[in-house]
Formats: structure tokens, C-alpha cells, sequence
């Protein structure tokens, strides 16, 4: 599998990650098939949504917060299990279409690597799994 | 990639697309692999539920929309960010298995385009994963 | 597809099932390619989150209940819509790495089936993809 280094720089964030997945796949000669995206970190996520407006990332983070608050009823120590409730809802993993060596998305869609406990450096596992 | 016609009639609707799925895999003769479903729209999901009794689509549906209501805390100035929001919570992409030439599915089960923000004209991605 | 069978002993159960894909992945002598773990039942899902410390898991099904509460309006007479819904929330698959003979995870990830109308015996499928 490949890698792909992010460094988050606020304690949630959701980072456009698509410009890079489209050169690792250039870069590996992958024409037809899907791409497993898989976030190896427990507070982390990976999710596709929109990308022209700014205001919709800042929506669902803003948002995500009131559902999942980062004080509550919680008995983990670390004071992060907002972070982990959040990654198991938008879930570690995103399977996606590649044909013609491209990223097959909708006019809208963008990539991004969630973090709900940042900054941090995180790291992105990338599966190649031809057609 | 194959792709499914959906047109949808209520704002937020879950559409049973099982029956049109396994036609689809019986014309492309699939036999023994795994199907991506993949919803290229950012107000869309794909999800698995149950069948039988019509009351769970409708539980689902609604209380989704008492954990992220329609009006709240949004900057994005098109109204739907609670759809966006859901599209991220449910997933855009589903990945089943095929056996036999056929949808391998639990009793209850059925597979659902859902759409939070219509009614709408959609689409639906299909890409077939040989084992 | 081979199937795992899991007893839940509680209504809200996330248990650990990562060391038993670990010795069906080395009993099938998979190597390389990626795991598509389905759980066929519509009030449960798998997901991947922390499993060093329990409280994590407690932190994730109290919360979640209190995010989608047992009683509440419902129309399916079965009582069980929570667990529909949060069965969508996590989704009913998830689809992992495997390496070298060997599940590819992140340090503090365990891989969970969950269960949020129990106590049941269940089954999960378990898919190959080969890369």
C-alpha cells in the first residue's frame, strides 16, 4: 500500500485531500479500478463531500460538534472521545472508482482526511485494488 | 462503471434500489465478486436497512432530521447542509457482495439511494470488484 | 464468502472480532488484497475504533444512545428502531487491508461488530478481494 502524510492544524478539520490522491494514482500508473482510502488513526475519518463552497466543511464540523459535544458523559481519559464517536460515524474507510486514471467523482464531491482531535500528523493508507 | 437513473419525490427520501440492482448484475452476467454502489451527489447517501416493515424508513427519515434539523446553525446559503451533513453520516458508498450471480443480502435487508435534499433527478455509480 | 457466528450478551454490544479474522485470514492463506466484512442483520454494523482502553467502547454505545434514545417517535412496532438507526450511523461494512497474511490496522485499532439489539447470536460475512 501507499502513504500519504497530512499534518491537520486545528482540533477538528476536514482537508482536501483530492489533488493528492490524483497524483498518487498518475504516479502509480492505476487506470481502472477502486481506491481503498483508510484512516489508521482512531480519531480520524475519511469522507467525500462538497468542495465549492467553504462554508459547507465549516457546517458539518460546527455541526458535528453540537451532536457529538467534546464534554459530555465520558469516562476515557484522554478527553477525546467526541473524536472517537465522531470517527466511527463517518466511518476509517472510503472506497472510491478510478477509470482512466482519474478519480471518478461528482461535479461536487471532494476527498477529505478528517481529524476530530488535531493538530496532529496523521498518516493516510492507500490500497490499490484493480478492476 | 454501470450507472442507475433515480428520480426522487419527497425532500428526504430512502429509495429501494435492490430489485434494480440485481437486474443489473444478471444483464452484466457478475457472478462472484463484490458491487460498489457509489452516489456521486453531496446531498446523497447508500445505506442497508431493513425491508419489511415501511415504519423503518420512516423512523430512520425522521429522526435523522430531529439530530440534524433542517434550519440551525448554517452558513452555507443554499439551505442544505443539514443534507449535507446526513450524506456524511450515512456514507455515499456501499460495497456488497455477489455470489451466484446475486445479491448476498440478510433476510431483512434492503439496499437504499437516499436523498436528503429533493425531490431530484440522480445518478447512481456501479462498479464491479471481481473476486 | 466464509461467515463468522457472534454471540452479543447485551441490547448494545461492540466486541472485538479482530483476532478471529486474523486466523481465518491464515487459514485461507489470503496474503495480499483487502477483507469486505458484512453484517447481514439490520440493527447491527462493524467499525473500527480504539481498543486499548474500554472506556472508549462505553464512551461510543452510551453516547450513541443518548444521540438516538430507545423510546421516542417511533412507529415500528418491534421497538427497535434505535437500533435501525444507528445500524445506518455505522454502516453494515467495512472493508480493511490485509498485507503479508496480516490485517492491516493502525496501532490502537480494534476491529468491532456491533450489536445494538441484543443479546443475539449473529453472523458476519466475510468477502476476499484479492489485489
Amino acid at each position: 500500500m501507499e502513504t500519504l502524510s497530512i499534518r491537520t492544524h486545528a482540533r477538528e478539520e476536514m482537508m482536501d485531500i483530492t489533488r493528492m490522491l490524483n497524483s498518487m494514482i498518475h504516479a502509480n500508473g492505476w487506470t481502472d479500478g477502486a481506491l481503498l482510502l483508510y484512516c489508521p488513526h482512531t480519531t480520524g475519518a475519511v469522507t467525500i463531500n462538497e468542495g465549492a463552497d467553504p462554508d459547507v466543511v465549516r457546517d458539518i464540523t460546527v455541526n458535528l460538534n453540537k451532536l457529538v459535544p467534546r464534554n459530555g458523559d465520558y469516562h476515557h481519559a484522554e478527553g477525546n472521545s467526541d473524536a472517537h464517536i465522531k470517527s466511527s460515524m463517518f466511518g476509517c474507510e472510503q472506497l472510491v472508482i478510478v477509470e482512466d486514471g482519474t478519480l471518478q467523482l461528482g461535479t461536487w464531491q471532494k476527498i477529505y482526511f478528517c481529524e476530530f482531535d488535531g493538530p496532529r500528523s496523521r498518516k493516510l493508507w492507500i490500497k490499490w485494488l484493480g478492476a
